[in-house]
């Protein structure tokens, strides 16, 4: 089957990041074609003065929580942990699914076509993702026994879910480190090997508080990521979410592992932990930028837009410099750094042979106008809203078409949405 | 004409917060009945599942500004303003109606329906926000002759804009003295006179920079808020743009005399200027809070929602504390403090006899559920984006209904919106 989208501003993040104003056209999930040519295709989208753009790519996320929003706001940390593993320890199968497919409702409608998810029972959220028709880079909790509330042992729990699930099109299992507060050197250096052996994404919570740092050294002798590289368990297949509290010897160690992290900006400033991520050092020191969203329950949004500008905003602001992560870089951890991290090159860009992985925002919106060629980016990152997102294709396929998703049967996620949190509120 | 709007989840925002599910009847353009009752009114929204809120009120914007997007993103300070500056005062009548009317379709597409706005021709806006059907407090741009390049006297401008405009029904005349840096003792003690006269809103951009404090101070021997005081230019009608840089007795300065400030955190931490508005000393010392926006060469967005969520990520970040400014308050700000501080205490809530400015907000979109009577506040300040706000009343009139604008040619607006920033940039 194949597909045109016709006459729009096509932002490419190819590597000359071209924006270029002609059509789209999509053959077999791949794109075909760009620019300007002729094309017989079998599905034509107008989009006379949409932009269309990669699809974005949030690199932590803990999906299936999209039903606990507002469970813990405005409470101090110790709190809110306490509020959200209470409720999190509490679901049922079923709390899960709809969690699921709810978040998956909202990544469609703001133009998220792929995502990292660090949680247990990912079988039930590969589920989700399958018939959402959007790709998930789905991490099984991995924490030692002692700690958990899953059956059987999470890392052999981990093994069995990527065995069940590898030859998924769009579900790719991954390794999900709770954090080195829960994870003993033998949890972590196995993990390692699996992701090795496997050729699995290692995503972990990494330096996201003060006191896991400090708590760790006071342990260990040494801060979380020095540790991390002695016992030989950074590669370019680690992904660490949060990375706030780290020392540039730590953002070196990162670099000179090929490391990516992802950013939660939103996360950390709501739940006030006090870190900024040291992006500028990173970027110097080559490590992988890329962006999240975090969870429902500290963001209370799977909103990229939202995400890509704070993360912006935070850095200028906390660094009295205007001119750090201009709007292009901060495209480029929402698609192409995000397609390294998660080991998919073929994603994050419209270039032909790539996967088209597409979202189309309507340039017509007025928070949209005026558009360029020049400042299509700009508008994207700093002006885009998910009220924006018109069309989403991916794999080659549209989950959402003008507004209206097509995989699902969104007003009865909505409704059941609705008694899962009865549900949950009700067990407190 | 009556309008009822069915089945709602309603956000009051009255003096004890209720949010109550049922109806709202509006009448003659005031809220008649709200809950349980029965009518038969002319017009019926059905409303099963949606959030009714206070429209929002953006207390500092230059909305003629909306087709200056990304003009000067990314750049230092000092480089914003030379290349704002310069498209500025370049600019046409015909830019600012386009500017200003673009700005309309922003603002009602994002659930505001008041706003305060600082600028030259506000003669133009008017005629925008007339045709608009929202409310605007128009603040003529009040500075020293030899900065300005208005013609004649700016005061005297803004004098005869408030004698043309004074009364209209949904446009307010107010004075908006640029800042410290460019208007005299005498235009500021003159500009009170006529506030405190005629009973106007004195706006004003005060302390944003450190620099303009310190060059302040060093030309005065005290800081901004302090002279203000001294020279008898506080009172409760004055609202302060930004007041970021301001010590704590200058807050208290602000407190004792009833002022008002307009936070901008988007437009701060994107400039980087570096300072946090003080706001729990604000609060601490009865300063009334209220939130805006900015410019669009600063955010580059109109969008309350998203002010509002980063007002609150900014202050609790920045005091490393998460109870800092929860939702409550921060929806406070935006509807009954702006309310208060523009002088329109019939504005900001759902109450029986107030005037009925009320966004609809599409309850059954996934971003905003599960939806509870609790979560309702959490849900509208973290969680909400533009594309929720369904339909929009103001003065008890249907200005946006089902995401479509009534009264204005929104296509038209956004096809000028083009030329307006071809015109702009080509003058460089």
């Amino acid at each position: 089957m194949s597909l045109l989208i016709k006459d729009a501003t096509i932002v490419t993040q190819d590597n000359e990041r071209k924006v270029v104003r002609g059509d789209v056209l999509v053959e077999e999930g791949k794109i075909a074609a760009i620019g300007d040519f002729r094309s017989d295709a079998d599905e034509v989208i107008e989009a006379k003065g949409d932009i269309v753009m990669p699809g974005l790519i949030n690199t932590h996320t803990h999906v299936a929580m999209s039903v606990m929003k507002a469970v813990a706001d405005d409470v101090t940390f110790p709190n809110f942990l306490d509020t959200t593993f209470a409720i999190d320890s509490n679901r049922m199968e079923n709390d899960l699914r709809i969690g699921s497919k709810l978040g998956m409702c909202e990544m469609i409608r703001s133009g998220t076509t792929a995502f990292v998810d660090l949680y247990y029972s990912q079988d039930i959220i590969a589920k989700a993702v399958d018939d959402a028709g959007i790709r998930g880079v789905l991490c099984w909790a991995v924490l030692d026994e002692e700690y958990t509330t899953q059956k059987g042992n999470p890392l052999d729990n981990c093994k069995r879910f990527h065995q069940k699930h590898k030859d998924m099109c769009r579900v790719t299992p991954g390794i999900g480190l709770q954090g080195v507060y829960v994870c003993s050197t033998e949890t972590i250096q196995a993990a390692a090997e699996l992701s090795r052996d496997e050729n699995m994404l290692m995503h972990m919570h990494l330096s996201e508080t003060r006191k896991e740092v400090y708590d760790h050294k006071r342990e260990h002798g040494n801060r979380p990521t020095e540790y991390l590289e002695d016992i030989n368990a950074l590669s370019e297949r680690c992904l660490f979410a949060h990375s706030a509290w780290l020392t540039v010897n730590e953002v070196r160690a990162l670099g000179r592992n090929k490391c990516s992290i992802s950013s939660c900006p939103v996360s950390n400033m709501k739940l006030a932990t006090g870190g900024v991520a040291p992006i500028p050092e990173m970027l110097a020191s080559n490590v992988n930028v890329t962006v999240g969203t975090d969870g429902s329950t500290t963001n209370n949004s799977l909103d990229m837009f939202g995400e890509m500008k704070v993360l912006s905003l935070l850095q200028k602001a906390s660094r009295w410099d205007p001119t750090v992560l201009p709007a292009q870089q901060v495209l480029d951890f929402a698609t192409v750094n995000a397609a390294r991290a998660i080991g998919m090159p073929d994603l994050g860009s419209i270039e032909v042979g790539k996967k088209a992985d597409l979202v189309i925002l309507d340039g017509k919106a007025p928070n949209l106008r005026p558009l360029t060629l020049k400042n299509a980016v700009a508008n994207i990152v700093y002006s885009a809203n998910p009220g924006n997102v018109r069309t989403v294709i991916c794999d080659g396929r549209p989950v959402m078409k003008d507004w209206k998703i097509l995989t699902m049967d969104e007003r009865s996620v909505v409704d059941e949405s609705e008694d899962a949190l009865r549900y949950l509120t009700s067990k407190k």
